[in-house]
């Protein structure tokens, strides 16, 4: 059994007796954001539930979760529930609950997921991976990451965009399509070959772009996120441990949300992934 | 009440004695697709489910839906469910079901909505429209819609990547870019003051990107849509029944799914939504 982090995060334990297609699992501390744990990270346990399931059918093509509140330090249920089964594609809906302080079950995450049984078809990119130095060509950063532990989970080389050395609410870039770009190389560190759950958690890897654009840490928090994966085993294999570039460019800011849309490659510039969020912000 | 088709084909009776948070509905012929109605409707009608409910608590800020199957001509249930109220969010799930030719009631359609309270905060656009010439300078095409219903329902101004003229499979621009990029203007015909219901319903509107690309017509069908909005009902109001601007691109095509990302903007330039969708496609 795999002893690295990742694994011992997404750990999840079938519980059908208790309610059919529902997993236990527990937060772990290696993976703490500020108020709970790291969103991708949660995001990996609610597609793990799917991965999970004995009734399966298929990889992930399209998975949405809502973060209805932030996870207590604690243990959590986590329900995958197939709810239609085509011939080739399977949908499912996703919920995590957790208990209250007064012991009562509130809902914590809601979200859907879409396997589907893949056939090699005509294929074709039109976001092709933007033309940056390799990762070895790319210093990382030292982070004093306090206890947001999970940074430490991820072994990050910002090419463009790096988070602000200066949190002096200075302009950003006067350019809008690249005033909130980031792009970075990331892998898991230690690290670790790649599969569905832990490209779903990297879609969760850049840092809130309202920072980015206004040099100014407000208060925030992912509401939404969804993750269309256009690898499949296949590709997925073929990335091995790799860095995954990682690019995000926030869209519109308005009234206490932001949305960013974002595409991760692997380092032979195959998109793997497509995705977006909306984040609230305070102020 | 309104006489406009779009409202007749919204139209929900709440069900809650037979289930709580279930309303009933019906298709509409006005909005006939290939082989069900027009997904954007179906997305509207989930949304106006949460619209429609008692409890709702404020506006759409995200909404997502999965097609798991087309829907029959015929009525329909429409559930949303409000799992979790915060102080100033809401997360809701959605579902719609359809009786089989068995009379077995079978899900047509999942999601989640999280809707919300907005708070003037600082904004901001970073996705500027784009410079195009006002819709009164666009022609308007004559389109030989035939069965094809819904294509009726909007008076849309193609300004860049119309519907392919020959489907001759030939390639698309060189540049990957706008290889599969499509700006149109669009708006209800007749002319209806814009809601969140009809913006839903617009970011579907995009025909599938691989006809675009490839000048071939394979089947195709939208199996997961996403909607952020960014609008509150002030921006919406301003818009009033005007044409709305939308652009949308590919970003992947591989083995039988293909994702677009897009916008939606006011006549005066206002970003309205911004939406994501993965396309099922054969061959």
């Amino acid at each position: 059994m795999s002893t690295h982090s990742f694994d011992a995060a997404l750990h999840l334990t079938p519980d059908f007796d208790a309610q059919p297609d529902q997993f236990v699992g527990h937060t772990h501390p290696d993976w703490w954001n500020m108020v709970g744990p790291f969103g991708g990270m949660t995001a990996a346990i609610a597609l793990h539930a799917v991965m999970s399931h004995p009734s399966r059918l298929g990889d992930p093509a399209a998975v949405t979760v809502n973060y209805a509140s932030a996870l207590a330090d604690g243990p959590f249920k986590a329900v995958a529930r197939p709810v239609r089964t085509n011939r080739s594609t399977q949908h499912w809906v996703l919920e995590m609950r957790q208990a209250d302080a007064h012991g009562v079950e509130t809902v914590v995450l809601t979200g859907t997921a879409m396997t589907a049984v893949r056939r090699e078809t005509w294929s074709a990119t039109d976001m092709p991976m933007p033309d940056v130095p390799h990762p070895d060509a790319v210093p990382r950063p030292s982070l004093r990451t306090g206890a947001v532990k999970w940074l430490q989970r991820y072994d990050m080389r910002p090419v463009h965009g790096s988070i602000p050395a200066k949190w002096d609410g200075s302009a950003a870039s006067e350019d809008p399509l690249r005033a909130s770009l980031t792009q970075l190389w990331v892998r898991d560190d230690p690290a670790r070959p790649l599969d569905f759950e832990s490209l779903m958690a990297m879609a969760d890897i850049f840092f809130p772009r309202i920072w980015l654009r206004r040099s100014t840490m407000v208060p925030v928090g992912t509401v939404s996120l969804t993750v269309y994966f256009h690898g499949g085993k296949e590709q997925l294999a073929a990335s091995g441990d790799g860095y995954l570039l990682g690019q995000a460019r926030g869209q519109a800011f308005r009234n206490g949300f932001f949305d960013h849309t974002a595409q991760l490659w692997n380092e032979a510039g195959v998109l793997l992934a497509t995705t977006h969020q909306l984040v609230y912000y305070k102020e």
